[in-house]
């Protein structure tokens, strides 16, 4: 068991909107903060104590954060300094796929290094509020030992050893963020060839939309039951979104997306199940070959 | 200007799901209800006077409400009465597109009739409830005079005179729903190929979809104000949604749904727009030749 700590010094590297972020929050809360930047001057009015290297950087902490670009940034900045973080924590928040976590997690424990990887559901403005979320997951000892810096910026969740978990998680829930934004624009679309305004139609859609989130858990309860056919769903019969398609293409709305959800719902009445519920259309998603 | 009045009698024809639900609660409100559905004893234990015929039905109230299937059941049911219904007023709330709404407008002008044409936000059990909505369009007289009664069902919003654009307004709304369905399911696969539960996926995704709906007004307000390059935005080169369908793919999981929203966001990148926000999506929507 390792014990928690507040470390009397973490180093961040990587000071772009996200890292500059983290680092004010931790100074907010009282910890010491030494930062490295590839591009000099980032940390101007920030108060960190600034690296000229990424070595100097990580010397200083026994955890060490990186917020970087993507996946290969990540790399190029550590792998020079990967004999120097043997024994230490890092916990990283760049954004990667879960296959690129467990990558690094490979990389991380060819060196000794006890790594975290994390997935920040929230905005550089949003750190440190109440409404920012953190996913972790693969190292528990690092995320109980330095809970305290992790609680710092956000609500943590420790989603598992799988290094890859926690990105997966996250990515899931953008994909229905992304697809439910070009729901809505497609919508506006729609509205909008007949001159109606966005924002009359946002009006609307707003509340609609959030209240059909709470769809979200009826669903979840058919899928993990396994039982598509339970009573009481609406019906993927009932459901066949071809009107909603041809609408569209009539006011000359390209109806794209729309219509490759009415191909998955029209497959899945087509192979017998349109007396089932809407969300059969997990069976879809699970069969990469039903297209 | 007509005045409202509260008709002794309202004759609902078609007595599903919903047409049952509208008739109960003219009941439960007060009103008198003569019915007419196509299979008899429909209206077992819900105290209307049922009629034999359609005309029959449709003799005994200066209002006609018509809750059939579809476009077509509308035609077969009213066509063989058009004569009987001259001067009267014919509130159709079956689904139909919105051309199919202007059709039906069209044919009763030609006969003489009032025709309001309604589009139902809520599933039977909420008629009467406050989460109900109904859009109309097409009579204005027909609203204000019969207002008393509409109101009985649900919040009832006049959206215009065209008879197609409550349909339009409920079908754009639906296309938001469906495409955030798709992509929760689509999400709760993500995480299900790793074995996560979708009710535990559910738990997460219900509050954050929701308030990312909050997101709609800032969209709107872009795509009304037509300058896609406002600051202050999230580019779409920062919303390539490649990852997320990448990842999908790497799980087993068909991306086939948030491919499309994504091969939009490409072309908008492609052709210069990497550098404007997500609402720029909208007119990938508009111009129906950008696929
Ligand atoms: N901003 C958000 O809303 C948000 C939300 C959730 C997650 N995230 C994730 O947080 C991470 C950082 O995002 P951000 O908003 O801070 O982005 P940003 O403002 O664009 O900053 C990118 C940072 O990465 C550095 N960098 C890029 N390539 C590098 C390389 N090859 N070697 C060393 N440093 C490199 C940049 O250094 P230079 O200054 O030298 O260019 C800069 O510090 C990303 O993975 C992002 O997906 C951001
Ligand atoms: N249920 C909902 O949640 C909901 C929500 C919004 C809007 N709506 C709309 O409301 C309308 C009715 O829905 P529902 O739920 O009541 O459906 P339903 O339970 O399936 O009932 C369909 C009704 O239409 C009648 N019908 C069908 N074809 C006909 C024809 N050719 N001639 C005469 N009558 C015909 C049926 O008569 P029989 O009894 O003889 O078959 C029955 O009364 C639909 O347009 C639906 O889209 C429903």
């Amino acid at each position: 068991m390792t014990s928690a700590t507040t470390p009397d010094t973490v180093a961040v590297v990587g000071l772009g909107a996200m890292g500059r972020a983290l680092a004010a929050r931790l100074l907010d809360t009282g910890h010491g903060v030494t930062a490295w930047n590839r591009t000099p001057g980032r940390d101007a009015d920030l108060g960190v104590r600034a690296s000229a290297t990424v070595a100097e950087a990580v010397a200083a902490s026994p955890l060490v954060v990186a917020c970087l670009l993507r996946h290969s940034s990540v790399h190029e900045t550590l792998d020079p300094v990967a004999g120097r973080l043997r024994g230490k924590a890092l916990v990283n928040l760049t954004t990667t796929t879960p296959n690129e976590a467990r990558e690094l997690a490979g990389w991380a424990a060819g060196h000794g290094i006890d790594y975290l990887d994390g997935a920040i559901l929230a905005v550089p403005d949003m750190i440190g509020s109440p409404g920012a979320q953190v996913y972790y997951s693969g190292s528990r000892a690092v995320f109980d030992r330095f809970r305290t810096v992790l609680d710092a910026w956000a609500t943590s969740t420790f989603d598992g050893s799988d290094a890859g978990r926690a990105s997966l998680i996250d990515l899931a829930m953008l994909s229905g963020m992304y697809q439910m934004f070009a729901g809505f624009l497609h919508g506006a679309a729609m509205v909008g060839s007949e001159g109606m305004s966005a924002t009359d139609f946002a009006a609307r859609a707003t509340p609609f939309i959030s209240a059909m989130t709470d769809g979200f858990a009826g669903f979840a309860q058919v899928v993990d039951g396994g039982d598509y056919t339970v009573a009481g769903q609406q019906s993927l019969d009932f459901s066949d979104l071809s009107d909603i398609v041809r609408a569209s293409e009539e006011q000359g709305v390209n109806s794209a997306t729309l219509a490759v959800v009415q191909a998955l719902v029209s497959r899945q009445i087509a192979t017998g199940h349109g007396s089932e519920g809407f969300a059969r259309l997990y069976e879809s998603f699970r069969a990469r070959a039903v297209r």
